[in-house]
C-alpha cells in the first residue's frame, strides 16, 4: 500500500464528505504510516461545496459583499482554483435556505446574489466557473443572477424589472445583448446533482417549494409561474427548458443557467472527477475508497460511488466502497466496477440509534478493512 | 487462494454451524472454483454436536436402544470417527429436552441412557471418548449415567437406588468398584461450554433448571438436592466439585463426569480442533473464516472465534471472523490473532427483521469478501 485515494459522498444527516476522509485517513495511516494518502472530499454543489474543492486541491476563498434572498447586502464568496483560472461558486453562499431563517417566502426571493459572485469572478479574469446549484431559499428561476449579469426582463409595457418566484408571468420581453461581456469567453458549469423538470408534479415547484415556505396553493401557483417563464424563454431566447432534466433544480436556476448562460448542466461527481484530475492521481493507486450513506438501484443513476467506479474500472484499481446501508440489487455497482461494500453496520438496531454511532463505526470499519489488508501482506 | 478452511460457530437461532458452512463454501467456490474448500462445522456438545464431528472428519452412526429421561426405551445413537477409535456422543441423544416435549420435569429426569451409550461405545472397543453437554432435561448430577455404568448409589439404609434430581441427597453410599472394567483405559473429555458452577445462584439449578420445568420452589429445592450430592461425592470419593467451573453443566452433569469418571471438561472449540487436526489442516492454508453470532468481550473466554485465532495467528494464517453483532471493545480479538471481522448487518434494522435475512445476508457478504480478495489478485 503505497497510494491510496479517498473520494467518499456525504452520508447525509451524519457525516460530511470532509469528515469520512478525515476519519478514513487517520485509520489508513495508524497501519500504513508512509502511503501518500490524498483526500477528495466531494461537492455535491450545495452548501460546503467551495470548501470541498479548496480542500481537496487548494486554492483562495474571496469575500464579496453581494445582495442576499432578500436583496439585502451580504458577505458572500466564492473559491479560486487552478492558479485562478477556475472559480467554483455555491448558490447557497448567498441565496441559501438558511440565510432566511423562518422567513421563507419561495415567492420573493432572488439568486441576484449569485449573479454578482459570477460577476465577481468573471472580472477577475477567471477562464472556467463552476456553479453549484443546491440548497436554495428561491424560486425565481435564476431571473435574478441573469439580471445581476446584465439580461434586462421587461412586463407588456416594456418596464423593465428583476423577476422573482411571484412575477415570472409578467416577463414580455428578455434582452441579453446587455449580458457582461466578461461572461463571453468562460465556460460556466452548472453543478446539480438532481434532474427534476422545470414545472409539473416533479418539477421545482411541486417537489422543492414546501420545504421554502410555500403551502400547497403557493407551490400550485409557483408552478404556473415557472411554465410561463419557460415560455417565455422559449419564445424570446429560443431555448426549450421545459423538458429538461435537472431545469428544476435550485428553484428553476437549472433550467436559467442553461437558457441564460448556455451553461451545462453536470452532476457534482463528474465536475470534482474532471476538477481534481482524478484520472493522473488514479495512476500508481493501490486502492480507492468511496462511499454513500446508502448504496442501491438509485447509486446507479450519476451518483458518487458509480461516478468514481467507471474510473478505477478503466485502470483496474480496487475500489471499495464503505456504505452506511447496502440495499437490495447491488449486482450492477459490482458490474460497474466496485471490487467491494463494506456497511459501517455492526450492529443490529435501526437509524435513530446507528446515525448516533456513525463517526465511530465508520472508524471502526476502517480500521478493520486496513487491519484485513495488512494481514494479507499488501 | 488454494485452500480455505472454514470453521464457524452457530449463529443461535439464525443458523447452525453447517449451514454457514454450506453458504461460504458455495460463494467462495464462485470465485475460486478450483481451490481446496475444508468445511469443520463446530460442535458445543449439544444436539447436533455428533453430526458435526461426522461431517467434518468423517465416521459412522451407531444407533443404539437405551432408555430415555423417564427410563422409557427410546433409539439413541453416538457416532465413531478415527476408525473407530474414538466415540462421539452428545447426552442430547438420550436425555435432551425436545425428548420430554411438555412433560418437563428436572427432578424425575435422568441421564441413564448417557451411561448405556458410553457403555456400548467403550464395550465396542474404543480408546477415547467425547461426550457432548447440552441441551439436557435433567438434573441429576450425571449419577443417572454413572449408574448405568456400574456406580452403586445407596441410601443410609443400604438400599441400592438410580438417583435422579429430587433425591440426591438420599445417598448415603457411592461404590464404584464394579464400575464397567472397559471404561478404565479410556480417556473421557466432557465437551462443555459453559462455565456454571455446580450449585448457588450461578448454578445448574437456578440459571437452567427453570427451562427443565422447574418452579422458584422447585429450583431451590433441587439446588440443595445438588449441594447434598457434592457432600456425599466429597465424602465418598474425595473429589471437590462444589466449585469446579462447568460442573453446573447438564443439570450438574459436567460435575459428574469428573466424580464418577475423572473426566476432563474441555471447551467444545478445543476438543473441535483437536479431534479434526486442526493445526495439520491450516498448513497451507491461504485463509481461514470463523465466526459466531456475536462477537463481544465474552468471546474471549473460550469461545469458538478466539479458539481459531489462538491457532491461526501461531502460524500467521489470516482469519476473517464473519459475525452477526460487532460489540465494543474487540481489540483482544485482533491482538488473539483475528485478522478483521465483519458484520453481516447490511441494514440499519433491528434483530427481529435482521435475522429473517440472515441467510441470504452471510452469502451476500461472503460474496463481497471474495469479489474484494479477488480484486487484490491473491
Amino acid at each position: 500500500m503505497k497510494k491510496i485515494l479517498l473520494i467518499p459522498d456525504s452520508f447525509k444527516g451524519t457525516m460530511s464528505s470532509t469528515e469520512i476522509c478525515s476519519i478514513m485517513e487517520e485509520r489508513i495511516r495508524a497501519y500504513y504510516p508512509d502511503a501518500e494518502v490524498i483526500s477528495i472530499p466531494v461537492a455535491d454543489g450545495g452548501e460546503g461545496s467551495v470548501d470541498s474543492f479548496l480542500a481537496a486541491v487548494g486554492g483562495k476563498r474571496v469575500a464579496v459583499t453581494v445582495k442576499g434572498p432578500y436583496m439585502q447586502d451580504i458577505e458572500a464568496f466564492y473559491g479560486v482554483i487552478d492558479n485562478g483560472s477556475t472559480a467554483v461558486i455555491e448558490m447557497a453562499a448567498c441565496a441559501g435556505l438558511p440565510l432566511v431563517g423562518e422567513n421563507r417566502q419561495a415567492h420573493k426571493t432572488t439568486t441576484y446574489g449569485v449573479g454578482q459572485l459570477m460577476a465577481h469572478a468573471a472580472i477577475s479574469g477567471c477562464k472556467r466557473m463552476i456553479v453549484g446549484l443546491g440548497g436554495s431559499a428561491t424560486n425565481d428561476l435564476g431571473a435574478g443572477a441573469a439580471a445581476a449579469l446584465g439580461v434586462c426582463f421587461a412586463d407588456k409595457d416594456g418596464n423593465e424589472f428583476v423577476p422573482v418566484g411571484e412575477n415570472l408571468s409578467q416577463i414580455a420581453h428578455i434582452d441579453t445583448s446587455r449580458l457582461l461581456p466578461e461572461l463571453k469567453n468562460i465556460e460556466i458549469i452548472t453543478m446539480c446533482d438532481i434532474d427534476n423538470p422545470l414545472y409539473g408534479k416533479n418539477g421545482a415547484a411541486y417537489v422543492f417549494a414546501p420545504q421554502k415556505g410555500a403551502d400547497p396553493a403557493m407551490v400550485e401557483y409557483l408552478d404556473a409561474q415557472l411554465k410561463a417563464g419557460a415560455e417565455v424563454i422559449r419564445s424570446q431566447l429560443g431555448t426549450d427548458i421545459a423538458q429538461l432534466a435537472g431545469a428544476g433544480a435550485a428553484g428553476g436556476m437549472g433550467g436559467g443557467m442553461v437558457a441564460f448562460f448556455g451553461s451545462r448542466l453536470q452532476m457534482g461527481i463528474e465536475t470534482v472527477l474532471d476538477t481534481v484530475g482524478f484520472d493522473s492521481l488514479l495512476q500508481g493507486a493501490d486502492l480507492v475508497f468511496t462511499g454513500e450513506g446508502k448504496i442501491d438501484d438509485q447509486s446507479l443513476r450519476g451518483k458518487v460511488v458509480i461516478g468514481v467506479a467507471r474510473r478505477t474500472k478503466k485502470v483496474g484499481v480496487p475500489l471499495i466502497a464503505v456504505v452506511g446501508d447496502i440495499g437490495d440489487h447491488i449486482e450492477a455497482a459490482y458490474s460497474e466496477g466496485v471490487s467491494a461494500v463494506f456497511s459501517i453496520n455492526r450492529v443490529a438496531v435501526d437509524f435513530s440509534e446507528a446515525k448516533k454511532r456513525s463517526k465511530s463505526d465508520m472508524a471502526l470499519t476502517i480500521d478493520n478493512l486496513m487491519r484485513f489488508i495488512k494481514s494479507m501482506n499488501f
